[in-house]
């Protein structure tokens, strides 16, 4: 069977069965995948051990921790789910991995995975961060806790088990995959426009009908999905005084009674980073950042209101453990700012002495770890520019802004064939969808929405994770409730049922 | 020989060698010390071998290390040096150390000494910090290299090696003394008020002409000397922001896109900070405390210049790194800066994520170390008081304020007989002196000039070292042009001398 006829086959199949059952009317009739489920039963425990396996080779951009070695596993595990072609790809900092899986399809669909993982200190965790030890979560399941369980090693071996699954039940893919693969996404992506852009990558992302980041979308009480239709940029930098740089204040701590004639530099950092937002520190008031906020459109404020009424306030703020929003603000005001603002915030502050008790020193330098979040219609370099010119006026021009990474904030339209495939997809499993304008957090998204690409460009993915960025970081791959709530196996169907959507739609 | 005989038959001889060859006319004549220089240069090793064993035993109040063992090894010491009488003194704290020497003097000197030391980062070293090695430094002579080796160790090893000279040459001390000691001297003395307000060391205090802390005092290119009139208090203390006691912001760090919608720790610390002091950092308006600073007076202001002429700025910038002063000010305005004005310094920040690169938290606490230098008329307590109501004033009741130690500004008369001992000493010795207002590093010296005791109390020691506080601390043991800068022989001499002043002057 070539992919097309099997297509036809299904969606032949899929109106047999009526609409009534399939809402909507596309892709495979549910009953139509019992070899796909079968062989995903099959490579559970395979495709568990791939997730432990890999958790255990933690690429850690800001540690320079196993590079390339983090590259080659990626394309190991890209040949292995039967993509034809895999290959290295080197940038100025880490190297990515492009592959290519040709099923013959007439539509093919881009894959963003990301290698890398975020920092952890395995002091503050339960189990092993490295161990990827499977433990039960009364009520929810099996989870494996790991570093990169869910960010984002778990949803794409959920996507690498879908893909074994087709080949052990000998299906072809619906649709042809190209997977771009990246090392620093945890450090906001400094180098991955070059991976996008090596002629290959671009020539073959160019033909696909747009691009999926894997994801564990699901609410673990309702088993309830929100479509992100964007994100925010990010840029992650550091501001650093000196009184090397300064010209001023000490060179190296010094004795802190010389505050009284010596300058300080934590107290010019204090003065500085003052300048860039409220008071509150709740408001950008950065030169010309707030004159390039583009409003909220009267559909993203009726999809705000959607997402306010069918989403948990409290849930959000016992998962966050935060007790109020700032202002006091309502649920429907909260999401409002988590998708319109941009932000400035402090990440990590450093300086001078900071072990317990006191020390009298007058430090020589003082660092704040600083992100901002941009909404459209910023962009990374202008924001850059308009940061530094904001504290030249005031000046502090010998104030360090040091860039690390960052790009600019991503969007796809509600009307987008991806989007439809993926609100199809959603439907099928039981998933009640909620659309939501602009996902708080980031990711690079925007590399291929926006030029020279343009494509649409999402996140999918059912099943449930936690502890992203922090300690415990979990990835449910047995669910207690698996018809609400996706384990990996039905995750790994979903995203099947994703890909015959995909073929299906526009 | 009692102490009295011995006294005037040293007065004596003074007169008959004339003013002319000692400068003023008390005390002994420099050729009747001839018993006591042979008997520290037959002690010279002991004593240095004595300097290096105290650094092998550092006791650190902010680390809990080497507590009680500190406070026992120093009543040794002092049993050693020939008091009669050690003991042990508990406080809520570390405890200190009681001692007393009668020599059937007339007259009775208080010394202040502490056994803690500051805490170190063996890397930082050029030697390891507790090994106290002797090393050559090229135009200054040989010195010992340790953690506590200026500070204050060195100054009160020379102390213990005149008192064992003396008892070596088989004389009696021409005045009594009597001890007191504390182990939390580097973390602001919080306690010292309970270890010399115990009665037995109270009374004993009472009975003296005022209190000494030894001291390095020379400056390593001319040898002289500035006799501080007084110092400034100082106030150590950690402002806490937490999402915990706040109830705002996140309880422990949350991801760093909820900024948008959730109060920051750091940012409220930034502003709470900011409230503090002028834009510059430099102007301490903290309700209240402008108000309380008495200007300084004419004969302060005198001192000043004639402190300012004789010292070179030159110097003490290249030894502070440090290449302009605040505003670019004078020499002379700077020294009247470093006496006159109280500061609010930034020991260290600490806030969310402080690894390598970053780290996308929103942090749940952010900490200051914050250290207050007082001048009269401020007092630890009222300036506690003072910023609490500061902060609460402008809505900043949940910034934590945690005080760990403090004591207000010391002062002692210009016409005290303790001063001018201590120039007499420092004259015969032949260093140039000079008198300057207040220091502006602290020292507890207000527990023994402030109620009840209301004793003079001052800083005394020929000799040199560097490096109190950072690494690389040194103490100068050879000298390599003794008759300039004392070593460690002629400081325990120069200590001699002074005691014979003491005995001799008012």
């Amino acid at each position: 069977m070539t992919a097309n006829t099997d297509r036809r086959a299904l969606l032949a199949g899929a109106a047999a069965l009526g609409a009534a059952t399939l809402a909507p009317a596309t892709g495979l009739a549910k009953e139509e995948y019992a070899d796909v489920k079968k062989a995903l039963s099959a490579g559970h425990d395979a495709a568990v051990k791939r997730l432990q396996d890999w958790i255990k080779l933690p690429s850690i951009a800001a540690e320079n921790l196993n590079y390339p070695a983090g590259a080659e596993y990626m394309k190991q595990l890209a040949l292995d789910a039967g993509f034809q072609h895999a290959e290295i790809v080197p940038s100025s900092g880490k190297p990515g991995v492009f592959a290519t899986l040709d099923a013959g399809a007439k539509k093919t669909l881009g894959l963003y995975f990301m290698y890398d993982v975020k920092q952890f200190v395995p002091s503050e965790w339960e189990s092993p961060p490295l161990e990827g030890r499977i433990l039960d979560r009364p009520g929810l399941g099996k989870v494996v806790m790991g570093r990169g369980a869910v960010n984002q090693k778990g949803p794409e071996t959920t996507v690498l088990h879908a893909l074994h699954a087709m080949k052990a039940a000998g299906r072809k893919l619906p649709v042809n995959l190209v997977l771009v693969c990246e090392g620093e996404e945890e450090i906001a992506s400094p180098n991955f426009h070059e991976i996008v852009g090596a002629p290959q990558v671009a020539a073959a992302l160019k033909k696909s009908v747009g691009v999926i980041i894997p994801f564990a979308s699901q609410s673990p009480s309702t088993g309830a999905v929100t479509i992100n239709l964007g994100a925010k940029g990010a840029l992650e930098l550091e501001m650093v005084v000196s009184g090397e740089k300064w010209g001023r204040g000490p060179k190296g701590d010094i004795h802190s009674s010389q505050k009284a004639r010596v300058d300080s530099p934590p107290w010019r950092l204090v003065a500085a980073l003052s300048s860039l937002v409220s008071p509150d520190g709740n408001t950008v008031v950065i030169d010309g950042i707030p004159e390039m906020v583009r409003p909220l459109t009267a559909r993203e404020r009726e999809l705000i209101a959607m997402t306010a009424a069918k989403t948990s306030e409290a849930d959000s703020k016992a998962q966050l453990g935060v007790s109020r929003w700032i202002d006091d603000m309502t649920w429907e005001q909260s999401l409002e700012r988590l998708a319109a603002v941009p932000t400035v915030n402090i990440q990590g502050l450093i300086a001078g002495y900071t072990g317990p008790g006191g020390k009298t020193v007058l430090p020589g330098k003082a660092t704040a770890k600083i992100e901002l979040r941009l909404v459209p219609n910023m962009t990374k370099d202008d924001t850059v520019r308009k940061l530094r010119a904001h504290l030249d006026k005031r000046g502090f021009n010998d104030v360090e802004v040091n860039v690390s990474g960052g790009y600019g904030p991503t969007e796809t339209a509600e009307d987008a064939a991806l989007t439809k495939a993926q609100i199809a997809a959603y439907k099928r499993f039981g998933a009640a969808t909620t659309l939501y304008p602009r996902l708080a957090g980031s990711w690079p998204g925007v590399i291929f929405t926006g030029p020279p690409l343009n494509l649409p460009a999402g996140q999918f993915g059912l099943g449930y994770g936690n502890g992203a960025h922090a300690p415990n970081e979990i990835f449910l791959i047995e669910s207690a409730n698996p018809t609400k709530v996706a384990g990996m196996d039905e995750a790994a169907l979903g995203f099947v049922d994703f890909l015959y959507q995909v073929a299906a739609i526009g």
